[in-house]
């Protein structure tokens, strides 16, 4: 089944321990896009400006992705800018330039309204509930968060997560979301909030799923699934929204939900955030095939499972 | 097959945010030798004072670790006193007393020698050799150490992990003894260094066994286990060291050593891991049974494991 994400296109500048690439292809609903078009059709509301040439938006077309949604506004494109020191689970932000995205106003065609699966990306909570609200065809919402929102609407955020199927964030916006700092707590205390289920993604270290008791008739156990350990980590830029569009595609491509499909849905997720930062920007992503991506599944299932 | 620890017994005082407890016992060679009891015999080599009684003696009795290494000295046990705050996988020392350990000179009785299996908890890394050079029946050596021998002794540490079959360390150790911060170099460092395996403890995170190209046959991708989400770690004091006990304990119990082998035992430290923190100091690693290990076991596999 298709599914629609809603989130920016930016040209990234960024430079890490490997090298330095200006002004790439990027933003999460661009990463997420790439990601998901592997598994099912995908359709993507962003913003883009001026400098957003034909040949960028090709990049999606050649993954059969939709870009109808995808507004041309007067002015340019968002434009980011960081780098990773030794760390590079952490970005050390440069400059943001906002551009078009600042007044980014999510713009549904007609024609996406039959999506049942919608991803939102980070973006300020109340575009987010608008657009589910106006998606009202659709059965499983994924969203994403920052701290940023955390801190500075949470009000609104809580109506967000009313309206979220699986939230997905790292260890340390859901530990600010609770306001707690043991892992699984926190957990219990950011499901209470709304959404069926939470993955927390754990960078370097995998990621766990925590289910809301009584979500989807599967039992409430945690499952974890592996991150790769790899030596060269070219360009963790986009890794999480690259793992959203493994986890959401292989959901949407599936089928029923079920325990074991939402398990490999997290596998799935793992398997597309280690390919993302293999290259810089969305460069692996874009080279993939399918028999890649299950040939790295088997690795995350050999790198964890006993006989 | 039996199993020696040589390593500290002491008296802790901690302070967690569930609670406090004076003067209780401690020690990697006792967190060490409950875990492995659970698995196989264990013989514990320590030095105590004479505020060490007969009751903390039968601590070790009743689960048949054989305490014939352990010397009784002139003065006090050992002392460490620490608190955790909010963040429980990092302690604050509040004061160390060394007293008897601080002149440590492990004695090996002679009933000990025809052990085939090892494991050097954490100490001076020229008594970690001596021991070791001293036990030439052994097969199969696992040791720790910690950032203060990576720092000041690390020329007498690079003799000893000559000598090491699989070192067992957290993330920090790895990367400073590497001088490497990403994860999987690192291992690749300290694999050079000598060891045949590496084993990285992530704390909440789980562990990954690394292994030197050729060990054991058994080819070199890496493998990793889970840690279990705990609502409520009330102490963390031990939980390495009981990791190691499960780890090195049930690889004793086994009459082979193949890769299946060496995944289950990273499954089993985990396991012993997560239940020396549920409750202070050694109360739990006390009063398990193996059918509860095994129980366990299964959730950690649950955890992990796909159809």
């Amino acid at each position: 089944m298709s599914i629609v994400v809603v989130g920016s296109v930016a040209f990234d500048t960024i430079a890490t321990p490997s090298g330095r690439a200006d002004d790439i292809l990027g933003g999460a609903a661009t990463y997420f896009s790439l990601a998901a078009s592997y598994f099912t059709d995908v359709r993507v509301v962003a913003v883009v400006g001026e400098d957003f040439s034909a040949k960028h938006e090709s990049v999606f077309h050649q993954h059969g992705i939709d870009t109808r949604g995808i507004e041309h506004a007067t002015g340019k494109t968002f434009r980011w800018g960081g780098q990773y020191l030794d760390n590079l689970n952490e970005a050390k932000t440069d400059f943001t330039e906002l551009n078009v995205f600042e007044r980014f106003q999510p713009q549904l065609p007609r024609e996406y309204l039959d999506s049942r699966f919608l991803f939102l990306a980070n973006i300020h909570p109340t575009l987010q509930a608008a657009v589910r609200l106006e998606m009202d065809k659709v059965l499983f919402t994924g969203g994403d968060t920052m701290n940023y929102w955390i801190q500075r609407t949470r009000a609104e955020l809580a109506e967000t997560l009313k309206l979220i199927t699986v939230l997905l964030i790292n260890d340390t916006e859901a530990k600010m979301l609770a306001g707690e700092t043991n892992l699984p707590r926190a957990a219990h205390k950011v499901l209470a909030m709304g959404p069926q289920a939470l993955v927390i993604k754990h960078g370097e270290y995998g990621a766990t799923i925590f289910f809301r008791e009584g979500a989807f008739g599967i039992g409430s156990h945690p499952f974890r699934a592996p991150a790769l350990p790899i030596e060269e980590v070219k360009d963790p830029t986009g890794a999480g929204d690259s793992f959203a569009g493994g986890f959401m595609g292989y959901l949407a491509s599936q089928p029923e939900l079920n325990r074991e499909v939402l398990k490999r849905a997290l596998f799935y997720g793992g398997v597309m955030g280690s390919f993302a930062v293999e290259r810089f920007g969305t460069e692996r992503l874009r080279t993939l095939n399918r028999a890649e991506i299950d040939a790295r599944f088997q690795v995350f299932r050999e790198l964890t499972h006993l006989e």
